[in-house]
């Protein structure tokens, strides 16, 4: 029994049958077909495997018309994605100098020769198109072995996978004939609020059938997701619209963004519409609130930055807190907090200082000052100094107190901002 | 064609299929598997929708002797795994009062009642066994339906479903003669040499049976996978010792560690290990590089802190980097470099200073100095100063660009202490 015009995403890679990595590349394509409208009903993991590749594919092809491959494509003699589609469709391999030349010329340009392996790249099926790879060595294929039956071929590196399905895979798809019918979506995003206490205030939102609305949370995050399916863009985007300004009305300032957007972004689009500038102090996150501001290309017009005082001394030779304080309220309080904001903001002359200083364990803690606790201090124009204290628990560990405290902060400079 | 003995992964949930979650569960239970010895060779995704659940058991009770389904054991009525099963297999579902009596309790435990949808997590088909949950109101099953086939099922929330797999499947499937054998694995870690020309360097390795030897890439880091099978963990153990002798020897000094180790925690313990400290100063990474140091828990013993300089007059009045360096030479420049090394590692008494500036873009390059390029700085005892220049290209973008910048900061460093 055939789906038709349905997709299925393949993986290949033994490393994630032994579970050396996660497989983030079925995420990323899953959401991009979603956001195409393409139908996908199966995904399917398989080993560096000929024989065993080949019994999946003859699975495939029986229910689904456009199959996703990711990984085998690389140069060493386990990648063999390539050789065993055409293998199992009976066509040879054949080698494409100009691929040859694109992997030469990529070498080159890093001071690198290209090494004979590589040469096993250039070898596509007869009668494939290339996918070329913009970002890497191992380009891809668009290939219609038979007739209604796709085959689209990736690397496993995430990032050359990714631009090449932006690049060539969904304009090809596109053109196809793929996607027509739109799902298209939104992602409502939040900050300070629980999951369950969101989906309890838009509780009638999520009976809802188009568009449905999905709660969801990740790294302290919440977010709800608003998808509509209609005949095109434009009308699923009009069934949205309605809907996203009464989510938006109930979630208030907890409400901080939709879809690519970040705490950092916001907070960066707002001071640049402010004209102000921040830097920043760290001790327990050791520079990630600084890659979470830098993250946003642009960032340099209004973050000039920061100071990494994981030492006391360093607090106090380049932040002027005091011994005092450290020597009363310890390292790890509301004052050194405060005065951490104060001393980088007037050290790097901008509108807004902002700090985090916690305990990020899993040493560290005791009973008065536990794994988990941190304190944000802000300083700002007209005297403005504030701190808020935190209890994010241990028992998610260090990186996940890391990474809730910057964007803690974050958002507590974004609330100011307001 | 029936692989004898060996497991499937079998992920049910149209969440995975829209891309809303990663498939965490997978990677756990692969990495499990492969600790326990117990081959796998598919991984399969299917959404909430009995037919295609029923098409996907048809072909995996073919090829596999073991199924481990997650998800779809919720109260909600998208939860169909059981029922399916159940259904597929020909056998009634019967109630188990234990169970309900079992969510009853758990449910008062925390003030509230028992839903009536809860009560379908009861219905277990006929000769199912129960796998408790512990942590949750959603039990499993372990179910023989037919001779030489043995079914798990567990709840798709991750901690439920590991707590139920080290609890109970792990003994169970010991005493069913699973995991006699041990497949043991050994990772090692390579930074400053491209995948292919380490696949050639140990090209006859590659093909070795027992222990295999396979090289995977990503972030920039290349990987060599050694993976024995032996009668125990200890006999595994000797197999891979001797390998991994000759590829470290092979490796040199581009081999950095092995498994969990990371550029940042090998960097660490040889800082411990001299008693040494470092300091580091950061342009175009802002704090990427102080994150990755700061990622290892008890940092705090090497690492003093550092200088985020994103803007020119912060290199200057934090860094003491010269005014006429940056004229002269611009921000992006060795010397720039040097004198940021310099600079932080006497502004914070430290025995090494390290540092990046460099081009992340997108915007912000030119011919002479493209988005990509990058300079590290390294300043340590007697007067030891040093700077290396990357051109790292703009073709994989900011995030890439910073990431790689910051570990080979680390990696020089790194080569540096040995």
């Amino acid at each position: 029994m055939m789906t038709p015009s349905s997709a299925e995403i393949i993986c290949v890679g033994t490393e994630l049958l032994l579970g050396d990595i996660l497989n983030s590349n079925a995420q990323f394509l899953a959401q991009q077909l979603a956001q195409l409208g393409i139908p996908h009903y199966y995904q399917t993991v398989v080993g560096d495997n000929p024989s065993r590749l080949k019994k999946v594919l003859a699975v495939a092809c029986e229910r689904s018309r456009l199959l996703i491959f990711t990984g085998g494509l690389g140069p060493t003699p386990d990648d063999l994605t390539i050789a065993t589609l055409a293998d199992f469709f009976d066509v040879p391999l054949v080698e494409h100098p100009a691929i040859v030349a694109d992997i030469q010329q990529k070498y080159a340009s890093r001071g690198r020769e290209m090494t004979p392996s590589n040469r096993k790249q250039a070898l596509l099926p007869e009668g494939a198109e290339v996918l070329p790879n913009s970002s890497g060595t191992a380009p891809g294929i668009i290939w219609q072995p038979r007739p209604g039956l796709t085959l689209l071929t990736f690397p496993g590196v995430p990032v050359e996978m990714r631009l090449m399905w932006q690049e060539t895979a969904v304009p090809y798809l596109r053109s196809q004939g793929w996607g027509q019918a739109a799902i298209h979506s939104r992602t409502l995003r939040f900050w300070g609020i629980a999951e369950s206490a969101l989906a309890e205030r838009v509780a009638p939102f999520l009976d809802m059938q188009n568009p449905t609305v999905a709660p969801y949370a990740n790294h302290g995050e919440v977010k709800l997701r608003i998808s509509a399916r209609a005949e095109s863009a434009v009308a699923a985007q009009q069934l949205i619209e309605p809907v996203e300004e009464q989510l938006r009305h109930i979630g208030g300032i907890d409400c901080y963004g939709a879809d690519d957007e970040s705490l950092a972004s916001v907070v960066g689009d707002r001071l640049q519409g402010m004209q102000a500038t921040l830097a920043i102090a760290e001790s327990c996150t050791g520079g990630g609130l600084g890659q979470m501001i830098t993250s946003i290309a642009g960032s340099s017009s209004y973050f000039t930055g920061g100071i990494i005082s994981y030492a006391n001394e360093v607090k106090m030779s380049l932040l002027d807190v005091s011994a005092e304080a450290l020597a009363t309220y310890g390292a790890v309080s509301s004052q050194v907090a405060q005065q951490m904001a104060v001393g980088v903001r007037s050290r790097l002359s901008t509108t807004w200082g902002l700090s985090i200083t916690g305990i990020a364990g899993p040493a560290g803690g005791n009973e008065a000052k536990p794994v988990g606790l941190v304190h944000v201090g802000l300083a700002g124009p007209n005297g403005l100094v504030e701190s808020f204290e935190h209890q994010f628990g241990a028992l998610r560990g260090r990186a996940w107190i890391q990474r809730l405290s910057a964007s803690t902060a974050l958002d507590h400079l974004r609330r100011k901002l307001l």
